[in-house]
C-alpha cells in the first residue's frame, strides 16, 4: 500500500519522533511505500484566512465554505494545500500522529485539517438534497482508503477508561475518527494510543515500539471500527437521526453510531 | 463582572462578528466590563514550538510540558501569552466564541489554548501524588470564575441531537467544556449554539440575537453544568475512576461525569 503519515510534533528527538521512525520502518519492511508530511518541519500554516483563497477579491467578505469551494473548483487553492491533496489521493491510507494536547490534536494538525479539507474535496461532495445528504460518513473522495491515529498522552490509561475522569479515549477521539476521518470516506482502524509517556524508560519504550510494529505489520488487514454508513439505510433523511429501533438501548452518545452487531461484541 | 471574550473568526463581517457585537453590547448593558481577544485581528501564533520558550538552550531537546513549566516559573513565556494570562486573571469570566469546524474549534483557537494553558498556570497546579491528582476539574488557577462557549455551525440541530449522525452536541463539546474549561477551574455554563447559520435571513438573525441577548442578560446567574469535582470524593485516587455505585447505570461515556442528581433531571 501507499501510506501518508502526517506528523505533528515540534521536536524530532521526542518520543513521537522515535515512534514515527518505528512506524515508517515497520511499514516499509512490509513492502508499503510511505510518505511523511512533517508539519512543524515544513512550517505548516495553521490558520484558515483570506490568504488561502487567492481568487477572493480584496474587499469581498470571506465566507469560508463558499470561498473554499470556489478555490477548489478552479484550482486556486494554495500550493501547500494542493500538495497535500495530491498526497491524499496518491495514498491508499492515512496515518495522523500527534501528542494529545487538551484532549485533542495540536493546533498545527487541526490547521492541516481546516485548510486541506476543502469544500468539494472533503465536504460538499455528492448530492445534497432532502433525499441524500452528501457523500459522507462512509462515502466521499477518500472512500476505499484506510486511516488510523497514533496518539501519545501523559495521562494514565485508567484516567481514559470507561469510568475515568477524562472520559473514555474512544469518545474523546470520536470527533476525529468519525468526524474527520470517516466523514470523507476513510475506513478507520482502532487507534494506537500510548499512555504515561513521560515515565517511559528504555524497556518501556521497546514494549511500546513492539506493540506499534505489530499494528503496522497488520495495518492492511486490521478490521476497521464498524461505524454506520450515513447512506446505508440506518439514518432517516434529512434529519439524519438513527432510525427508531436501531442502537443498543443501553448505549448512548457516540456508541450509537457503531453497527448494532458491534456493540457489546 | 469582568469578562474576557476570545473571538476566533477570520471575517469581522461574518455572522460570528455580528454575534460578538451583540454579546458585547448586551453584557455592557448589564454593567459588565468586557475585553475581547480577537485572535485573527491580533495575528495570534497557533503553533507551540521552541520559540515559545525563550529560556531553552538552542540545542536542548524540547520537552513541551517541562519547558512550559520552566518558562512560566521564571516569567519567560512570550509577551503574547503573558498578556492573555493577565486578561484571564483580570476576568471573572471567559467566553470562547468560534465556528464549529470539523466538530471542534478552529486551529487558531486551539493554538490559543495550547500556548496560553501553560504548565503551572492551567495544568501542573497543586499537589500531584497518589493521594491528590492536582488541582483540576473544578479546582485550579481559574476556580471561582465562569466560562461559556458561543458556537455556530452550518449543520441542522437534528444532526447534533441525541441520535443524530454527528453525535450529540453536548458530547462533541465535552472535550472543550470539561477538558479545557472545567479542567483549570471554571464553572462552565451551558453553551450557546446556533445551527444552520448559512441559511439565516434577517428575521432569523434577529431571533438568534435575541436568544443570545437573553443568555448574556442571565450570564451571572445561569446555573453551570454540574460536572463532578475531581477532588470532591466521587473519584478514586490515583486511578481517577468514578467510584463504584456512582453514575446512572443507563448513562455511559461523558454523561457519567455529571452529578447523579443532574442526570435525567
Amino acid at each position: 500500500m501507499k501510506i501518508l503519515l502526517v506528523f505533528a510534533h515540534p521536536e524530532p528527538r521526542s518520543l513521537n519522533g522515535a515512534l514515527r521512525d518505528v512506524a515508517v520502518q515497520a511499514l516499509e519492511a512490509e513492502g508499503h511505500e510511505v510518505r511523511v508530511s512533517d508539519l512543524y518541519a515544513d512550517g505548516w500554516k495553521s490558520e484558515v484566512d483570506r490568504a488561502d483563497f487567492t481568487q477572493l477579491a480584496p474587499d469581498a467578505r470571506l465566507r469560508v465554505a463558499a470561498a473554499s469551494g470556489e478555490a477548489f473548483a478552479v484550482g486556486a487553492l494554495t500550493a501547500d494545500v494542493r500538495a497535500e491533496h495530491e498526497k491524499l489521493l496518491w495514498a491508499d491510507a492515512l496515518i495522523l500522529q500527534f501528542p494529545l494536547w487538551w484532549y485533542t490534536m495540536p493546533a498545527i494538525l487541526k490547521g492541516w485539517v481546516d485548510r486541506v479539507y476543502a469544500y468539494g474535496f472533503a465536504y460538499g461532495v455528492g448530492e445534497h438534497s432532502d433525499d441524500h445528504w452528501g457523500d459522507r460518513f462512509g462515502e466521499g473522495t477518500l472512500a476505499g482508503k484506510r486511516a488510523m491515529l497514533i496518539v501519545t498522552t501523559g495521562g494514565w490509561e485508567a484516567h481514559y477508561a470507561a469510568r475515568g475522569v477524562n472520559g473514555p479515549i474512544d469518545d474523546l477521539l470520536f470527533p476525529i475518527n468519525h468526524g474527520i476521518l470517516y466523514y470523507p470516506g476513510y475506513e478507520v482502524l482502532p487507534p494506537f494510543v500510548t499512555y504515561r509517556v513521560d515515565r517511559l524508560d528504555d524497556a518501556g519504550f521497546e514494549r511500546v515500539a513492539e506493540r506499534l510494529r505489530e499494528r503496522m505489520r497488520t495495518f492492511a488487514t486490521t478490521a476497521p471500527i464498524p461505524y454506520r454508513r450515513q447512506n446505508g439505510g440506518d439514518y432517516l433523511v434529512p434529519s439524519l437521526q438513527l432510525r427508531p429501533g436501531l442502537g443498543d438501548p443501553a448505549a448512548a452518545g457516540f456508541a450509537l453510531h457503531l453497527e448494532d452487531a458491534a456493540v457489546g461484541g
